[in-house]
């Protein structure tokens, strides 16, 4: 397949497609139409059909798409046909419920190294991951080939450790704390934001 | 002000304005630039001034918008301008830690309840809030007049949970639970998708 520049948009939705494959290929379906994925994904089927035609995918009348090739597909165009290593900032809960996420990440990305400033969690564990010191971060990344950073501390200083990310050579990053950070323009970063979330879901009430 | 539809893609980036304009307010800045604005966000300037044109807010020329009016005129946009009451089902390490950003949400949608199934999580403490059984939703929901929940629960009980939620009469749902869950069309559902952000962010690496 030639390289192309696929939509932000188009983007964000493969993930949400290539989950709910990976559950209809655990339920042993093999093909899947458009109209299917779109009722139980609350997507128009049409915008389905164009996102999956982008990269020259198409279902076959009456059929549908093919499951299993559809997911290998996906995750090639995502990366995913590899393990990607992440190191996490910040072992309190929301660090601790991200590490419990790893199985549903399926080797894909997968988190490598835990740290943490406090000297209370330096040195606890983590599922099979010690919490490492920051000091520790560079030579970390460095050896792990680790590429993605994710931020689980407070607001506060939360700008300190995306430096560090940056110096120790991180690709990008997906920030979880409520605040904005600066980053240079070659490091892609996610905002992960809980608040802004909740914020936008007011509107839709009545 | 009259009453319009605003697309989904601008009620998305209010929030995100919201926040950086009460991070403005902090710091006693009076007026910001759409320039501004930009820059701090990674977004385009001429897509900021057209999403605040849409309900009618223009900056003025040279000096830029005026940061209270704005944060008011968002807040009223996203009907943030009154309280409203927040229910938690699990009471695990993400719901511990999305009950810490309590302060965030700067009383606007406030976590007043939090429910486990657990016998080991009823009656402990979250912050000031006692965990409480299932069979106290209904009437909790009732009593605070509670308008949205929550989801932290792992992904096999997280349909059981929205469809308690449902009939305990909440309008909108915020799903951390990895997987897809089905609602009746009248109630509004986000999914606040961990694995899907950093899967997407992967497409991003070189």
């Amino acid at each position: 397949m030639k390289e192309m520049k696929i939509s932000e948009a188009v983007v964000r939705r493969l993930p949400i497609y290539l989950r709910y494959l990976n559950e209809l290929r655990m339920s042993e379906v093999q093909t899947v139409s458009s109209q299917e994925l779109g009722q139980r994904l609350n997507l128009n089927p049409a915008q389905i059909r164009k996102d999956l035609a982008y990269f020259g995918e198409f279902g076959k009348k009456g059929i549908g798409y093919d499951v299993g090739y559809l997911i290998e597909k996906i995750r090639h165009i995502l990366k995913l046909d590899q393990v990607i290593p992440v190191a996490l900032v910040g072992a309190g809960n929301l660090g601790h419920a991200l590490c419990n996420y790893n199985t549903y990440l399926k080797n894909t990305m997968k988190i490598t190294a835990v740290f943490d400033a406090s000297p209370n969690k330096i040195g606890t564990q983590i599922n099979q991951l010690t919490v490492l010191p920051m000091d520790k971060l560079s030579e970390t990344v460095n050896e792990q080939k680790i590429r993605v950073g994710i931020i689980t501390v407070p607001s506060a200083v939360a700008q300190h450790v995306a430096d560090q990310f940056v110096q120790a050579g991180i690709e990008a990053i997906l920030n979880f704390a409520p605040t904005i950070i600066k980053v240079p323009s070659h490091i892609r970063i996610h905002q992960a934001d809980f608040t802004a979330e909740l914020h936008s879901l007011a509107y839709y009430l009545d």
